[in-house]
């Protein structure tokens, strides 16, 4: 009986990912095994990084399988506990299929609190991206009072909790997005010091006016906008690599500037960010940033795309920047 | 009376320099200032920096005038004191014109001890390129036990310092270097455990035979090494920026492929190095290295070039690769 539908990999795109990418099955509800519990959908999270998954070869992610399902962080309903530590009805959170529903090991599964905000969150500013931002910019790119920091990706859900907690360690933080109702948002509502919108002006000509030169560069995106910031590093500048989208889909082996001679110039330090290395204090990260949006000092948009069968096109959506804040896919309605 | 000569910049060049940049006049002996001594140059350094200082704009060392002296590190002999505290025919080292007499502040002067090694070993394996060496290796690059490090630019003035430092702390050392010859005196005079003729080979492929992936990289190329080692970064690993000569000459700007993602995939942090940010330092550098090339733990050679009319060609030299060592010119004899 075929009451559950789910993505699989249909094959490895070449180039930016389509609808031959996607294969949406009807498929039967999984028996949890021992150990684990039925949960059915609410919330599908999609994220840059998964494009990085459907690659074979080296990648900071496990590459999936061909044939195989999707999967991404999800926040979902315990339909059938199976005798695990959830109760039927309670909201969990964890990495699931992209389905409708899932089996998954209750180990796997973290309760979400669903008293305060949005159960989506716990994908977005209180999830992933926002403890990526948080150790990212605690960790690596070290904002200090008064410093010039950059964050390209400003938008997205982890440049836009990067950029207010900068601010909130005394930075002047520009934002780079890609239109202008995002730098809009960045500076009339989330207390960024200024913005740059990328598709329509010269990022380097504008950081050259706005700022002192840049000290701390938290980047989402790599590729141009990483170029013109690099132009621009201050002594003793610090660099966080945390995304590069802008060339995830590119087959050609994309080519820019040779731009390390700037540290020596500069001695900057650039480092590579990967936001698992930190979970021994995911628990931190998640009480500081609840207690931030909690008390008003860091705001959060989503944008929520209706129906697993639009999955696809929400995550398709991240690479044209479709997106305001954290994207994610409402695929069924709680049952409270 | 014109009993001295002196290079001056004649122009900046465009790509690689030639004889037309350089201008040898004959000019007279100056007379020291107060507080200045008259010194006969011995024997003068030409590093790959220099090509940076021909350039106008940005740069981490300051644009020589066109129509000014050259100057660089050099190694000479007091001829008049001229009532500061050196006493005639005393060896000094500092930052001196390309000439045969210079007069120099005393105060930018430091006396070089004659009794163990040649005198020119203060411009190498005991002057800047070993201190530059020294602090690289140790507080950037940090290599530790049973690391896979890599040198670029391993038979250089440099490279065969940090190369041998980095085996002193236990690890493993592939040098990459441009010639057979260089290669053997690496693994076999100098201890590295393994050396790459980037020439002959294809450093990615090799770098993959050899190691277990690079831990540690100690870079003074750039260019396709660079993009050869990022390839095969392990997790955490450190990478310093020291030069990058293989660039140095490019007048388009240079370009090659985007690696900052591999900085993702390992959390491997690269950091620009430049030695007079150790300068409080110096005497401790010296002293270290003094103890190990007196004990035979470190080995060195020097490329010795007659005469300072031929001080161009040494140091056209060093972007061909032509010298194994240090690289100086010896401008005078000492009177002892």
């Amino acid at each position: 009986m075929a009451d559950n539908r789910r993505y699989h990999l249909a094959k490895r795109p070449e180039g930016t990912p389509d609808e031959d990418t996607f294969d949406l099955r009807e498929v039967e509800r999984p028996d949890p095994d021992p150990g684990q519990a039925l949960v059915r959908l609410l919330y599908l999270s999609v994220d840059p990084y998964m494009r990085d998954r459907m690659r074979a070869g080296e990648s900071y992610a496990q590459p999936w399988e061909v044939g195989g399902p999707l999967y991404g962080g999800a926040v979902a309903e315990v339909v059938d506990s199976n005798g695990t530590k959830f109760s039927e009805g309670q909201t969990v959170v964890g990495n699931l299929p992209w389905a409708e529903y899932a089996a998954a090991a209750a180990s796997e599964l973290t309760s979400v609190d669903t008293d305060e905000l949005p159960v989506s969150t716990a994908l977005g500013v209180l999830g992933m991206p926002g403890r990526t931002a948080y150790f990212g910019v605690r960790e690596v790119v070290e904002p200090r009072a008064d410093d010039w920091m950059v964050v390209s990706g400003a938008a997205g859900a982890v440049g836009s909790v990067a950029g207010q907690l900068g601010e909130l360690q005394g930075a002047n933080v520009v934002g780079v997005a890609g239109s202008d109702e995002k730098i809009d948002w960045l500076t009339e509502e989330l207390g960024f010091s200024a913005g740059i919108n990328y598709k329509e002006e010269d990022v380097r000509e504008r950081l050259g006016e706005l700022t002192d030169g840049v000290d701390a560069y938290y980047d989402n995106v790599g590729g141009p906008v990483t170029d013109a910031t690099f132009s621009h590093l201050n002594v003793d500048a610090r660099v966080g690599i945390c995304g590069q989208i802008a060339l995830y889909n590119e087959e050609e082996r994309p080519t820019g500037p040779r731009k390390l001679g700037k540290l020596i110039e500069t001695r900057a330090r650039v480092e590579g960010l990967l936001v698992g290395d930190f979970a021994p204090r995911f628990r931190e990260a998640t009480e500081h940033l609840g207690e931030l949006v909690g008390s008003g000092k860091i705001g959060y948009r989503e944008t929520v795309t209706e129906g697993l069968e639009n999955a696809p096109d929400a995550f398709l959506g991240l690479f044209e920047g479709e997106n305001v804040g954290k994207q994610v896919v409402n695929v069924g309605d709680s049952s409270r």
